[in-house]
């Protein structure tokens, strides 16, 4: 070989090595999101209910380690391009490469916040055991196949379905997940009972701007790790994808903080922490799908169409009487559903605004209800399985008590007499 | 073209993709800050005040984003060196090229930490509305263009102003924002009664320490984010500047520690978690400015600097009866003049105490004075227009009853009774 | 030189940049560590005693950048391959290379998680002074030599010593620093009362939470970080560290639930939320040393090894009435020794499991019986002499009020009246 031929082949290593770098700070940052993820729910929930949610948060994270390391990352990421499921890199087995060490991390930490996604619907009523099973079989079946379909050379993918990081494979399959859970669950006791209303308000604004605060900057990286990379060209759509998350969490979070003044405008109190939170949340998980080939402006319109149907799902929800304790099937579901949708609408290149884009509709509808569609009827055998072996729901005296005294003796936060 | 000339070429752009993947991490980083300046602030403000300046916060950030992305990144980074204005790249208009898509994300960032300095004098007093408009001017009018003279090869830049990651441009123009903004809506009430002084202690510490450290990581970025990239010999600079960030923050965090057990060493309490904060937080907006160029010894005298200063500032607002609720004019005003001024005294090229720096000394004190006259003017009309429309400051009812519970009905965190 | 000499010149200066671009990304991420200690510290302890703490971690941090910059930098990593310590690089001198300026902020944030690990024995009672003086030793002189001979070319690691990022050199030796100084502190009053168990719960599981969730994060980069860049290489030692983090930190985290659970089964309170964090910090211990040479199936049972170890560690402290506020020294120490001597069995190139290893044994249990023997010397040497001049342990009357309350005149949060 030539002494220019080392110098090339040395330069691809170091682009390697690069992408290698960058996706494993992504990873990092999405593993952070269990942080968001773990406040986010707890703020939402009664006090009394706090640990609870966020001790099934870090279980599903630890078990969906597991399980992607078993067999999650070879069904959605076993490399040979087949139609319906991966067949490497089972059990580590083949990961030398240090290409596929690296996205491991980044693809496991992004299984884990799909399942954090599903514990909103599983708040304050179901056992550890049902939803421990829950998670094995969301990280381990559901979750997977989703991704190999949509991100991993599926057939979905071939289709020419476009979902950059997810607002259909991850958030609409996730969040049909929490409304089937919270289904089958039935609401929490009380729920909606106009006398107890006050009750189910979130207990702590604060840990829920922790959260939403932390989460928009992780999910830069949940975005803009979707690139895989930065070299060859992947720059651009990872730094757009930045810029994008960016712009609609903003204009999402302003919407819904208007809608909301303007609900409550003859009222002392219109102004809200919370809904200006869901809102940013909202506007992320509907430019998730569509963040790396749209225009800002898009951008600020995707983030405003996002406010407006969490506002709307939130409403419809409540008057069907579907409990949903921390707005994930508002934020998750619906924001998801529309996301993988706006795609076909506003993409730069396949885009109904662009004047094109009568395929591309087609198939991100097509994506959207097979990844709702699986997720609805997985979740229901698994949930129904759970419910025959009892171990569903936990027992009204134990929710009337509080799942944090009556599993673990003691609450999140004690400011004990100072004497002893 | 010739192979090696390919080859070439792609390693420069390969150097782009890098540049651009380093400045949208240190986005990430710098976005992270409002996590900071939400939990400083409510840990410095009364109970009953802390969702609303986190409201606030919050707002802010979201209003800093769309207004960049519709005029604050052009008029500021518009790249075409007029001397008072950009000229392009407004409404994400010719934004195609990917360094532009990382540079808003990081320039973005940066200003929404900027006018999140602002909302420490709105705390507890100012009307969401009136706090919102401000915002507005802030990001549209007030920052833009002190970064496009400072950053965006504008005349001061031209004139060898050295600021790098901004102690004049950023800290000393928003700190003085919010001096403007504390005195026009005169200090909180009862806030000088020594009667009540206890009130206004700040209700928490720990929330102070999360934000304070947090902020010292973030900060890291804010500074080494400044070289806008790695390649090309910029990451010398960047990682001096993260390495004085270390230095400078400890030292003034200590020199603040050791001041206040001085001071109070004959009482029980001469301890105090507040009090290394804001020494760190003194000490990291005095070395700002100088972060780039200047020795590690430097950096070391610099944080003292800051802390004393710091110390100082805070004792002269006190005794002139200036509201300071989270200290933001004694750190990011005072502290902020300091830095952009030690510039002259310590940069290894220009400095006075190498041997230089008669000019220097010069169009630093002219720089800094520039940015707080230009930032005192535009605040006192936007204020002053503000009041004049009637939503400047609460009811003193409101005040008095808590932002939180008369504007949103409930408190920050409530520990519910267990049963219902 | 030729134009083909001229274009690998500059490749080799850009794969520096990109290494010294990736160490300060890392050492940002294990500063951010000193967020988690103090939320882990400050919620395993009493709510009387929280501020304490979190101001011993934040002057330790502070003591431990000023003193790498003196001394600890010079001694650990100054390059000239001398056995028993580094000659050069004292006080930033001869620091013009940015090489060096990016490894001294991470090794320097790497000393800081050193230096609070230490914390965990002083917990509650010991004098801010003592500790002081402790810091000051500990990075100063304990630990920069552990370092030297570790990781710093000395005769340890010429020995064959292989702890990637330091089981033993970092955790065995600052835990057993907290084993000596609890050792010597005495335990907190009451402790083994069984009267006042209760008291001694971790009166902040959420904290913990926090704490714990992004250490795991920050851990990524800790060990991730010690390949000291990704060029070259390096990212396949760095992609697997972060992989393994994942794995070990997972596997430790579910093995803890479980044997709480069995251990409660017959309670009603068999879920624990600070027992799901203390295994997975167990298994980040346990991992730390073997992480960038192991198979993933190692590292799960490297994992479950490390959290079996932390719950057997923990009962034979508590049997011998040795206090341990926060689990450091069951965590740090027992599990530190541990993952410092499974390097011999696990690792892919020396281990015994791969049929190789006698040497390797020896030399890693070498190493970790003269981390933990030094650091147990100068530790106790230090105590006596901080004990002699009357700054070791705070009187009866402060520890009974609450070291925050005595020292500094307030709570750690309250929820004051919200009427005046």
């Amino acid at each position: 070989m030539t002494d220019l031929g080392i110098a090339i082949e040395r330069m691809e290593q170091l682009k390697e090595s690069i992408d290698i770098g960058y996706l494993c700070i992504c990873a990092a940052f999405v593993l952070l999101m269990q942080v968001g993820f773990a406040f986010l729910e707890g703020g939402c929930l009664r006090y009394k209910d706090m640990q609870s949610i966020m001790l099934k948060i870090f279980m599903n994270t630890c078990v969906t380690v597991v399980i992607w390391w078993l067999v999650g990352y070879g069904i959605a990421f076993g490399n040979d391009s087949k139609e319906f499921v991966g067949s490497s890199v089972y059990i580590g087995f083949d990961m030398k490469n240090s290409k596929h060490l690296a996205e491991f991390a980044f693809q496991t930490a992004v299984a884990s916040a799909a399942t954090s996604i599903v514990s909103g619907g599983a708040a304050g009523r179901m056992t550890y055991i049902g939803y421990f099973i829950l998670s094995v079989v969301f990280s381990s079946v559901i979750y997977p196949f989703c991704a190999h379909w949509g991100f991993g050379n599926g057939w979905l993918m071939k289709l020419g379905y476009h979902d950059y990081a997810g607002s259909g494979t991850i958030h609409a399959s996730a969040g049909m997940g929490a409304l089937m859970t919270t289904m089958l669950l039935k609401p929490r006791n009380q729920r909606f009972n106009p006398k107890y209303s006050e009750h189910f308000e979130p207990n702590n604004p604060i840990y829920i701007t922790l959260a939403c605060l932390s989460l928009w900057v992780c999910w830069c990286f949940f975005n803009g790790g979707s690139s895989l990379g930065i070299a060859n060209g992947a720059s651009v759509f990872m730094s757009r994808a930045i810029m994008n998350t960016f712009i609609a969490g903003a204009s999402g979070a302003l919407t819904v903080f208007f809608i909301f003044y303007l609900m409550n405008i003859d009222q002392g109190n219109k102004y809200s922490l919370v809904m200006i939170c869901n809102g940013n949340l909202a506007g992320l998980v509907a430019i998730t799908g569509p963040c790396d080939n749209v225009d800002a402006w898009a951008a600020f319109v995707i983030g405003i169409l996002g406010g407006m149907m969490m506002v709307f799902a939130n409403r419809v929800l409540f008057n069907l009487q579907i409990d949903d304790p921390v707005d994930a099937i508002s934020i998750h579901f619906a924001c998801g559903m529309l996301g993988a949708n706006l795609v076909s609408w506003f993409d730069m290149d396949t885009g109904i605004v662009y004047g094109k884009g009568g395929y591309q509709f087609a198939v991100q509808m097509l994506g959207s209800f097979i990844y709702i569609g699986w997720s609805a009827i997985i979740h229901l055998i698994t949930l129904l399985f759970i419910e025959k072996i009892g171990y569903l729901r936990v027992s009204i005296e134990e929710e009337h008590e509080g799942l944090d005294p009556a599993t673990m003796g003691c609450c999140a936060y004690e400011m004990v007499e100072l004497q002893q």
